[in-house]
This record gives C-alpha cells, sequence and structure tokens, in this order.
C-alpha cells in the first residue's frame, strides 16, 4: 500500500490492479485507516484522470451487492439530485416520466443538516412504505413504472468506509472523490441510463457553477467508460427550489406542480430534466419533443394518477393526495415579514435550509427525528418587489422557542430599490 | 483538527497555535493516526515555509525532555550526518575536536539497513558504555571535552511517533518533515551549535545533490531561527567513506586517521568539518585556522590520545586501541576479484551498506543483533586502476552461505578504459 500511496503522492496515474487493491484492502479492513487517509489526501492534491475515476468507481460499485434490474423489460433510467433546498424534483419528476411509459427504479436518501430528502418526504404521506422486497421493487416498476426505497445495507460498503474517512480527514473535496461515490451507488442500483442534477450555489454543496459543471463532467465521463447512459443538468441552488422547504409542505408542492400550479422553477426543472430522461429511455426522439410530452403528462392529469398509483403501491393513503388538507399542519405557523420595500435580489437557500431544519423539518446528525409537518413556505421569490411589512415566508413548527430561527429567515432576504431578475435556474446541460 | 488539515490541504501557512495543537493533540493521543496521516500528506505535497518549519521543530523538540548543557561551561557543539556507508567521521573529528579545546556532548544512533551507527562501532571495543548519568554525562565534556552516549527515551516523542506514521504512508519524503524530524532531535540534545553533514548519492537518503543542499538549507534556517548557530557541509555518499565499513573494522580505520594514515577522504571530511566545528566553538578565528588546528591534532598525535580518555571514560578497554591485533576477527575474510582491467568508475555505496549488512554487520530491524567483527574493507576506490584478478575488496563474515552476497559487492564496482577521477567528497557548505 505504501508504493501505491507513494505513486499518487509523486502524481502518477494509477492502475486497475493499484485501485482494486486499494478498494478491496480498504473495505476488508486489511488497509488501515491512517494509510487511506494518506492516500486519500494524494488523489486530493495530484487529483486522478478519467480512467482512474473509471477504475475507482467500477471497484467501488463491486465491493458489495449490485441491482439486477434485467426482469423489467426496457431501459431502466435513474435521476439524482447532488442535494438541496426544497428539492420535490423526484416527486414531480418520477410520476411524469413514469406516465409517459418510462421505468424508474430508484434508490433515495435520507435529509441532513440543510438538505432535504426524498424517502422522508414519502413518510410523510401516512403508510408510505420505502422499504420493498427485491420482487415487490422489480414488480412495482414493472407494472407502475416508478418505485422509490431507501438504498439496501448490502450497496457499495466501500463508499460507506471511505465517507466516514473523507469527512474526517479533510478529503471530501475532491471531483474524482465526490464523483466515483455518487456515481457508484448509482451504477450499483442498476439503471441503464442515469440524470444527474448538479446543483450549485448557497444551499449546495458545490458552491458556484464552475465546479458544479467539473462535477457534472466527471460523473458524465464515468457513465460513458463505464457504459451508462449518463447526462447531467447544473442548476442554481442559490435560492431554494419553489416555496416550500419541509416534508409534507414539499409532498403538498409535489401535488399543486403535478396539478398544473407548480412554481414557475420547479416546472421548468422537471420539463428539461423529464425531457432528457425520456430521451434517454428512447421514448422521445429530442429534448423538445421530450419537454411537449411532460407537459401533456400535467396537463391531462396523467402525471398526478401516476403518482397516486405509484404511492399507494408502496401502502401510502392517497386519500391525503387527492385532499391534502388531511396533511397534519404544525402546532405554530409564524409570519416573516419584510422590514422595507424592495425588489429581492437573494433568498439564502442554505440559510433557509438551516432555519428549516430548526424548526424541526431535518436532521443535524442521521439519527435525530424529523417533524414532517415543520418547514418553511416562502410567499416570494428572487425577483419579486414586496413593501415594508408583507409576508416573505411562513415558518411551521411544533416548537416553543423560535425567535432566533425565525430572525435568521428574515436574514436570510437581500433587497435592492432595482429590480433584479432571478439566474436562470438551469445553466448548463453535460451529456 | 479537520480545520487544519483542511488549511494545509489548501496551501496556507499554519499559525503557532494550529502547528502546537497538531504536535500536542497527536504525541497525547488524541489526534488520530489518520488525520495525522492526511495532514502529513497535505504537508508533502503543499510545503511549508521556514517559519511553519521551525515552529514545527520547536514544538517537536518540546514535546519531551530537552537537555540542559548549561552546566558544561564554554559553547558546546554537536555533529549529526544524515547516515552513509563507511561514516566513522564522528569518532576521528569529535575527539580531534575535543583534543583542541571544543565540547561535544554528542545523542548518537544506531545503524539500520545499510547505514552504521555510531553507537555500534563504540560498542564493537569491549566495555564501552553508550549509556551514561547525566551527571556522568555533563562531568565527562567538562573534563575531557567529549561524551557520546544514546538518546534516552524521553527525548522528542513526537518525532518517534510521527515518524512511525511517515514510514507507513509514503509521508516520508518531504524536507520540512525530514529538516524538523532531525532537528527537533538535535535542539533537545542541548548544544549551543551544531554542524550537519548532509550527505547525498547511493548510500544516502538523499538520492542527489539539489535535494541535499535543499535540506541543508532547510536545516541551517531551522537553528537560525531558533538561535542555534548551524552549517552543514554537503557531502558525497556515492562510493562508501574511506575503505572500512563494519563496526570494528571501521574502529580500526578511525584509530589509523587519527595517527595520521586515513583514506583521503576521511581526512579531508573530518578536516573540513572539525574546522568549521571550531570556528562555531570560537576556538579557531576562521576555516583556515581551524583546518590548521586539526592537522595539527592528528600529526601530535593529541587527536589519539582524546580518542583513548573518551572511550576509556567511557569503560572501554583501550588496550584495544593501542593494539588493534586484540580486536576479533571474523572467521571468514572472502577476497573479491577484480573480473576485468580498467579504471573505477563507481563503487555503489548502497550495495556495499546492504552487503555488509548482510554479511552481519548490520540490522535489517532495528531489534537484530549484529556482528562487530562483520563488514567490508575495500582495497580500491573510485579512480583507482586494477589489473583482471586484482582483489578490490575483503568480505568478512561469520556466516557460510555468503556466495550470493560475494557476487553482489563484485557487482557493486563498475569500469571504463578512461580514468575517471572522483567526484570532490565537498560539495558545498551552507551556513
Amino acid at each position: 500500500m505504501v508504493d501505491v500511496i507513494e505513486r499518487k503522492r509523486d502524481g502518477y496515474a494509477l492502475s486497475e490492479e493499484e485501485i482494486a487493491f486499494f478498494v478491496r484492502g480498504y473495505t476488508d479492513g486489511k488497509i488501515p485507516d491512517y494509510q487511506a487517509a494518506a492516500f486519500l489526501m494524494a488523489i486530493v492534491l495530484r487529483g486522478m484522470d478519467e480512467t482512474e475515476t473509471a477504475i475507482l468507481t467500477d471497484q467501488m460499485m463491486h465491493s458489495g451487492e449490485t441491482i439486477d434490474l434485467k426482469k423489467i423489460p426496457g431501459i431502466k433510467v435513474d435521476k439524482h439530485s447532488t442535494g438541496g433546498v426544497g428539492d420535490k424534483t423526484s416527486l414531480v419528476l418520477g410520476p411524469l416520466v413514469a406516465a409517459c411509459g418510462g421505468k424508474l427504479a430508484k434508490m433515495s436518501g435520507r435529509g441532513l443538516g440543510h438538505t432535504g430528502g426524498t424517502l422522508d418526504k414519502m413518510e410523510s404521506i401516512p403508510g408510505t412504505r420505502i422499504a420493498l422486497s427485491d420482487e415487490e421493487f422489480t414488480n412495482q416498476v414493472k407494472e407502475i413504472g416508478i418505485a422509490i426505497i431507501g438504498q439496501t445495507a448490502e450497496i457499495d460498503p466501500a463508499d460507506k468506509k471511505l465517507y466516514a474517512l473523507r469527512d474526517v480527514t479533510a478529503t471530501v473535496e475532491s471531483i474524482p472523490l465526490i464523483a466515483s461515490s455518487i456515481m457508484s451507488k448509482k451504477l450499483a442500483s442498476g439503471s441503464d441510463a442515469i440524470l444527474l442534477d448538479v446543483k450549485y450555489g448557497s444551499g449546495a454543496f458545490m458552491k458556484n457553477v464552475e465546479d458544479a459543471r467539473k462535477l457534472a463532467k466527471a460523473m458524465v465521463a464515468i457513465g460513458d467508460k463505464l457504459g451508462r447512459d449518463t447526462k447531467a443538468v447544473i442548476t442554481s441552488m442559490e435560492e431554494p427550489l419553489g416555496f416550500a422547504v419541509g416534508n409534507n409542505l414539499e409532498v403538498k408542492e409535489a401535488i399543486e406542480t403535478l396539478k398544473g400550479r407548480g412554481p414557475q422553477d420547479l416546472v421548468e426543472l422537471c420539463k428539461t430534466a423529464g425531457a432528457l430522461m425520456l430521451v434517454q429511455s428512447h421514448i422521445a426522439a429530442d429534448k423538445e419533443e421530450g419537454e411537449r410530452l411532460i407537459q401533456e403528462a400535467i396537463e391531462n392529469g396523467k402525471g398526478f394518477e401516476k403518482l397516486k398509483e405509484f404511492i399507494g403501491a408502496q401502502g401510502g393513503d392517497v386519500s391525503y393526495l387527492d385532499d391534502v388538507s388531511k396533511f397534519q399542519v404544525a402546532k405554530y405557523i409564524h409570519e416573516i415579514t419584510s422590514p422595507k420595500a424592495g425588489y429581492i435580489t437573494r433568498i439564502d437557500a442554505l440559510g433557509i435550509g438551516l432555519s428549516a431544519m430548526k424548526l424541526g423539518a431535518g436532521r443535524a446528525e442521521l439519527t435525530d427525528p424529523i417533524d414532517h409537518t415543520a418547514g418553511i413556505v416562502l410567499r416570494k421569490k428572487v425577483g419579486d418587489y414586496v413593501e415594508e411589512g408583507d409576508v416573505l415566508a411562513l415558518a411551521y413548527t411544533n416548537k416553543e422557542e423560535v425567535a432566533e430561527v425565525l430572525r435568521d429567515i428574515g436574514g436570510c432576504f437581500l433587497y435592492s430599490k432595482k429590480k433584479k431578475a432571478a439566474p436562470a435556474l438551469i445553466k448548463d446541460i453535460v451529456s
């Protein structure tokens, strides 16, 4: 192992044998943490080329079980977001793609810190199960076209171990390591095509668009080298996506969106990403046709019907989807008002995400409980004009002492006398 | 600690607080090996400036006991070699400097791998003790001007722990880490002035003169910043120093040298380094005067008398020094002869050092026993002409099966039809 560390330290590209030796040895516990830590730091500072990154991904993917989706006929397409605030896209996009004939067999995650997780949002609909047997999962995708479940414990153990070590050794920030971590899990879950939503900005892991583009390109290159059709959209997470942040609040917004009354930015993202996924699924010939099909699935209600079918199949009480007034509402709803008049130029996504977490919507640690009713609903977005005293946002919580959080939410808004248009949500498409 | 790793990873210079936090935390066991390993790799790849390196050295020096030599009047001067093959310099230089009035209170080390150690050579003189009490050590330097002992266990625990980790994480090769490791131990042993012999070449840790010069400059800069008069000579270790390699063989050569019959390269080194040490001790006004004083101490026999005084004070049987035929001789002495005629252009120091180790003179692991009689005595040096069948070297051993080692020794010699002068032993002086 010392030789392998030394070669990376000295800037050489590593061979398949060397990378396999590391991934297997570290996963098995034969290579100690301190050698892995030195190796990871050498990767952070020396980098890895596309071939090395693809090999690393391949080895990580094969460190545990891989899901076989061959029993499901046709092209299976997956979607992954690098995480953000108010990102309920999967709950809208998934049903829309499935309504158009796509097959989405997706493993999703839970929220942590300022970011939300699709599994938590699903569980805010009473009865919904996020653990299905292999057979249930496969059959549901076959019959309905969509299933979303939690990652099973046996997938990609190398990533779990490496991520825990990276977190405590300042070796998280590395494009090859981030790209291989995401892609190894996605590839292990067996879909033929992958659509990545790489977010940048305050509420995203990548703080600027250049880094997001690098990460997107690295992941698309991995997909290419390992024979999976991979595309990426690069989207802004400077302000929260849509208006709602928090689990059942976001579900209600997803339903509104499927009923044709969604926020402009969320609709735009679902149309673009959905169109690409339909192209990847060989259902649409090009992006324009894909967008038209997605638009139709919204307008004719087939997307919403698919959401009900999907949630119902996973045990959820669909009467909540038909009548959203059935959802439990937090005990307290606080108004956050504008201290002055002007155009809103910024709504800090990170600040909103952390505040929603503090209201009860999220977790500081993965084992913390969450409150499905807590969160924030924005009333204004970047570019809107407000008078002094206008309501900027509503804070939903069951907690008593939240004065500081409410002040923080107010502090997330910046104003200007001049109107500033919100930046384009979709910055680029990488394929 | 993650923040400190991150700052070094991103190329920032660390503050005294940050470096102290690391050295203390790691020595105390509060910072785990994996964080230290990532941090060390970040240092290897990002470097440390002179100020950081001096702070690191200072913190390491103060991680354990430091020796107080204030009871010894005058300037105490120390000498350190970065290690080589046939390097018996301390046993010649130490007595010569002391004979001229210098005060040498030195902690030395044992041999490992292809390199020898002064303590092992001293112990090849029957009765010699390398462990003295603080009082014995101080009194001996006061009265005789020289004492050489083993490093006590309480010195520089940070270096011991860091070196063990660097060895298994490919983080040895770093000028700031090497310089701070050497200098922290030297500074902890309390001398006012330090003369460093930084070796380069096949048998040295630094393989080329440029790296040796960088290391020398880094160590001299540390000495400057921490208020110790530090100078360095940069010397070749392409071929072994002198003729003898192996413990009592080298002692015999040291005696010959003190009697004025030493090999040219060893004499040159002792004169130059000795002169610098006399300047550092304020005994000689300049290098020329220092060289003259050293030369006199060889010619008038005072250096040899000082060796006897010094070894005698540490319990050694000085009758061996007066009559070297008393030294035990290895059971087997094999001749290595030249397979052809020509000028010798190279005698690989690393190969000779490893072969001597295999004959019994050295250790593969620090706990291995050694044979004081084993080793190699060269009969030829680079630049000499040989006829086919001339004896190149004698191999001394008590082992039976050494045919392969003898072949290896022969393989260390390279020949040419044209005479090639040996390169200058002393490449540079850094002060």
